[in-house]
């Protein structure tokens, strides 16, 4: 039995909204260093972890070092360590969620190993480095599977939004369309939604904005609910 | 921004239920070795992973080679990592929940590092090594959140087992009573348990004995359930 030497890295799936919210995007930047492999393919961000940091510090240095960004919402996923994952030998990632609201999507291009970054909406993010792919996939599951025991969306909207926009991340999350009245009914029954007098004036009719109750919020994730949609 | 070498364990909080269903208990080892931190300290089984496994193959390799114990559940649970939580250096922990039926609880004793192993009840499991008291803490939470989405106790009952030994399993996990006749009409509402025609004789009257539907079960975990106790 050896114990060879073992490299750690974090690794950030980190999901936003679109301009309108109407689609779901991911955090991809391109890999710029000739030295190192899958150079020119685009990747999860991530990087080393440092021997001064939590695991969950290192993942936010390196988001903003390589993107810029600042998270509202960052939770450990899941650890990848399959053999052979890394070419350059064996390398675990501590794999992590993360969540943007839309008025901080903007990325800053500063990190000399990273020759691009941009969001990706779901549906059309190229081949990628690794098995950053499967990252996705689990970061997928745990927010559909997330959305059966708590409300989401918290930190993915802006603090007023339609119920309309509301029912469109469920829709994002879920890959799915739902009933619009169906979804009405059951969302006001958790009781996390706040009415403000505001409303947004779009092409048709005005829509009222609604906000989180945090506290009611954060209560309701902490027990756990049963919402089925 | 140094990247010193960092090891990788893998740690295991293992549930099993005492004789008679009526306490959950956890698996621990005691360290024998001088040259090692915590010696004589109990801790959980665990061990560094090898080049050539999963992750999930380490946390079965070193629990068999202390313990001599295979698992009825694996799940990786979360990753520990916080600087200085080693005395050795930066030790990262894959930390693994598992659970055991009570027909496979016997334990052997066959590694050298290793000077004693033994089950301990939840109450009286005595100071541990390293961080272990949090890895117990984050897989008795999991347990406990898990029981609001899905079914519980496949893994921690026998074949056969009445409905109070289910209601037991149950309460160990919420650690609080339930009121039997609000539990039984919960649980059998589930659909996943089919009663068998054998009985338990007890000192009182005869108990039936159920069985898990397993395909049913396994359904009703993917895809999730309210279920309010």
């Amino acid at each position: 039995m050896s114990y060879p030497r073992t490299d750690v890295t974090v690794d950030l799936v980190v999901f936003g909204l679109t301009a309108g919210y109407q689609e779901l995007q991911v955090l991809l930047i391109q890999r710029a260093q000739a030295s190192q492999p899958f150079c020119g393919s685009w990747a999860l961000p991530g990087g080393f972890i440092s021997g001064s940091e939590t695991l969950a510090e290192s993942a936010r240095r390196t988001l903003k070092r390589e993107t810029g960004l600042s998270l509202s919402y960052l939770e450990q996923l899941y650890t990848f360590g399959d053999p052979g994952r890394d070419p350059r030998g064996r390398v675990i990632s501590v794999c992590f969620l993360g969540l943007v609201r839309p008025d901080s999507v903007a990325l800053t291009l500063t990190h000399p190993a990273t020759a691009d970054v941009r969001w990706w909406t779901i549906e059309t993010t190229p081949a990628l480095a690794f098995d950053h792919r499967d990252l996705i996939d689990t970061a997928l599951q745990r927010l559909r599977s997330k959305v059966a025991w708590q409300p989401i969306g918290v930190d993915l909207l802006p603090e007023r939004f339609t119920l309309s926009d509301l029912q469109g991340v469920y829709e994002l999350i879920l890959g799915r369309r739902l009933d619009k009245r169906n979804f009405r009914r059951k969302i006001i029954k958790l009781n996390v939604l706040v009415a403000t007098d505001q409303f947004r004036h779009d092409n048709h009719r005005p829509a009222q904005l609604f906000r989180f109750d945090k506290e009611r919020y954060d209560r309701l994730c902490a027990a756990g609910i049963a919402f089925e949609l």
